[in-house]
């Protein structure tokens, strides 16, 4: 089962992402796309259709702006202190600083130079188009020469840029491409083909890590990008934050650590079944659109299993125990950096429906058991749903007032009839169509039992 | 399937993590539980028969180190940025600077006292020998009368508590506690009774997270604790790390963010079998011991899918191409804080064991394809694995130099006959043991299939 958001196509090349030959000549390729985000928005545009596609621009258009490609990946790997490469993609920002070299920075300046750095991520390579066996041909461990000709010949890389501070470059970008506009990936992925879509996801977790993680969180330095946007390390040479006299080594540049690289927070969400199976409890917060239920869900927490996170969520929830627990499916969510695990469990008691209860984490402002038959009308509604910007905002806690009491009336009124699910797009209505289908319990593998690869 | 680490019998109460008078009354409990970790260390003690415990302390022992509990907590839900809490915590070594309030200290002191203090975290309340009835009664919102009586009676509560800084805690600590140690959690825990090593797992993650994470990653500011160790934020009115003029709200304070919250970082490893499914895919790393195999795995990134990262890890690794992938089980991994997602993949073609290459990433020196027979030989070999503490580092790549030549003689004349596999705590052995005996495919739920579920 493949969610939306998944199905990636790019082959990510993620060993090749330390070769500063190779990034160069990825980057500089007529090949290469580039996928603006304006404060993590990607440049869309609605095709004749009224479809939304994601639009890219090319090495011609950043070329000015980024500066000399062989210099902006100089030191790409971060191993070594003198690794400091030459003023690159700030472009005409850092031009006017009237030095070309890091070095010739004053510490004040070389600070705010890292700190204002755009991102610059390399995505992976398009080789759909590659015949079977030129595809990551054979190869010795990355060198001094390799190129993306040496190592994915046929490849179309494909980048993502912050274009949020560049001002001249966003008027360029508007005035060459008639009717394009940058846009929020959430409202506007529900009628953005998946593929362009899962790229744009890869595209804003990255941007968003590399551009809200500015400071190491054990030195307090300015980090800089290393790896193509895959990695941020403290700048060599700073003085630490805790005083200008102090300046001990990050703990970040030895042993076991994690900090330096992007974070992806894993998430359950499931499909609470009673007993019988007939019955699925879904849940909605306060501030959430009138009549708005979704599926239970939260944070996988350190020291958690898959399984444990389930229970715990849902007895916090919604006070219900639950026995069993199965996994279905994923979908990554760039908002900011999520991985949904869509799963399902089965409440132990058979009275689970009055056991029920919202008072113990307060999360829920309504959680209760639908029939297969209510959970149907909805998903065979002839009008799809189509959320607002502003109910967006509401499901993420980020809306005003709570809704009015012509909505409260609404909600009254329909309380026994139709209600409102999550979109397509989103894995919660994946799990429950999935289970109002019958299709929710996975048969694997699919031509296979355990018993026939017993000895 | 329930790996090694999972497990954990605490009910963490997470909602309550935020009620001062909850947690000040967990705190002074004379049934709370403190695990004491020096160094991520926790204190440790071999029984009679040479089982390795967990020790814990009591309120008494770490009282005045602590401070006045109802202070403690004070402004704990971090929401109000007058809500600045008393000295707390570092008890003797606040003391000495002569002041009982936060408003007291200069803003050098208050950095200080903030960076250095230890980490104390609610890891949640044993109430295994509670009546059902008992468990967490129903109660509204917790407000300022909260307590640990009124929502878990029969609860135990358990602390983590950070004393690598607190020389005379230490001390006393050894001196009341004979023969004890404060031991590496994953060498010990070899021997350690399961729920023990899974109360300790959380305590390492959630302490390690909270030692190493000081500063804010979006402003530099020092951080602090709020929440009982399961939140960090910027220190109210501190000026920021980018010169002391500017002193802009940090961004983290309020939109849709997330390095706020322990990282949790997901991870794939694998069981990859042959088309047939009678031979299993092992690799191994450069720096392991001789003759050490075990599953592939790697971290998964930004916007994959778990099957997703699955299929690129293996191929990245190994060069091969993986068709049907699965879920088996997961396991909490406190080294810092992953949570390993263990799955199984069909290669695609027949011709598998040809098509193994570890030229393209360079991560394994070896991969190969074992046969049933070869691994059953393994897996019941009369002496069980065990892992000397500077294999376990040469594993982690914190080994000296690479194995000698004596070992490479080994290899070779062992190459057709016995290898080495990860121990029974490592979910890598669980998945090989489980395709070895045939138990490798989930088949959910255990007592129906889509037919019946089906309307």
């Amino acid at each position: 089962m493949q969610n939306y958001y998944a199905g990636n196509p790019l082959n990510r090349l993620s060993y090749l992402r330390s070769s500063p030959s190779f990034l160069a000549s990825a980057l500089e390729s007529p090949k290469a796309s580039f996928i603006p985000l304006d404060s993590l928005q990607p440049l869309c545009k609605n095709d004749k259709d009224g479809v939304r596609r994601l639009l890219t621009i090319k090495w011609s258009d950043v070329q000015e702006f980024i500066g000399d490609p062989k210099q902006v990946f100089h030191g790409v790997d971060g191993k070594r202190d003198e690794d400091v490469p030459e003023l690159a993609i700030l472009g005409k920002e850092a031009a006017r600083l009237g030095k070309s070299k890091v070095g010739e920075l004053s510490p004040q300046e070389k600070r705010q130079y890292f700190l204002n750095q755009p991102a610059l991520v390399f995505l992976g390579v398009d080789e759909r188009s590659a015949p079977e066996s030129a595809k990551s041909l054979p190869l010795s461990k990355p060198d001094d020469n390799s190129t993306l000709e040496s190592h994915s010949p046929h490849g179309e890389p494909y980048w993502a840029i912050d274009v949020s501070s560049c001002t001249e470059l966003k008027k360029q970008i508007l005035i060459k491409n008639e009717r394009a506009m940058f846009m929020e990936l959430r409202s506007g992925a529900q009628t953005m083909p998946n593929e362009e879509a899962s790229i744009a996801a890869e595209a804003r977790s990255l941007v968003d890590w590399n551009t809200r993680n500015r400071f190491c969180p054990a030195c307090a330095r300015p980090i800089r990008s290393v790896w193509a946007g895959w990695k941020r390390s403290c700048i060599p040479g700073e003085p630490s934050g805790e005083g200008a006299d102090a300046e001990p080594a990050c703990v970040s540049r030895k042993g076991v650590h994690n900090f330096s690289y992007p974070r992806t927070d894993p998430v359950v969400i499931m499909a609470v079944l009673s007993p019988d199976r007939e019955r699925i409890l879904l849940g909605r917060q306060r501030t959430w659109p009138a009549r708005f239920y979704s599926c239970l869900a939260g944070f996988i927490e350190s020291g958690e299993s898959l399984e444990e996170a389930v229970r715990r969520e849902v007895y916090e929830e919604a006070g219900i125990v639950i026995g069993e627990v199965g996994y279905h499916s994923s979908q990554p969510w760039p908002f900011p950096s999520s991985l949904m695990f869509g799963c399902w469990g089965i409440a132990e008691s058979a009275d689970a429906e009055k056991d029920v209860r919202v008072d113990l984490d307060n999360e829920l402002e309504d959680a209760r058991f639908f029939t297969r038959e209510q959970v149907l009308k909805v998903i065979n509604s002839t009008k799809p749903m189509q959320l607002s910007r502003e109910q967006i905002a509401k499901i993420d806690g980020q809306g005003g007032p709570a809704r009015d009491e012509l909505d409260a009336a609404k909600r009254k009124a329909d309380e026994q009839g139709a209600f409102m699910m999550p979109p397509a797009t989103a894995i919660a209505n994946t799990l429950v169509t999935a289970w109002a289908t019958g299709k929710l319990f996975n048969q694997h593998p699919a031509s296979s039992t355990n018993a026939s690869s017993k000895m």
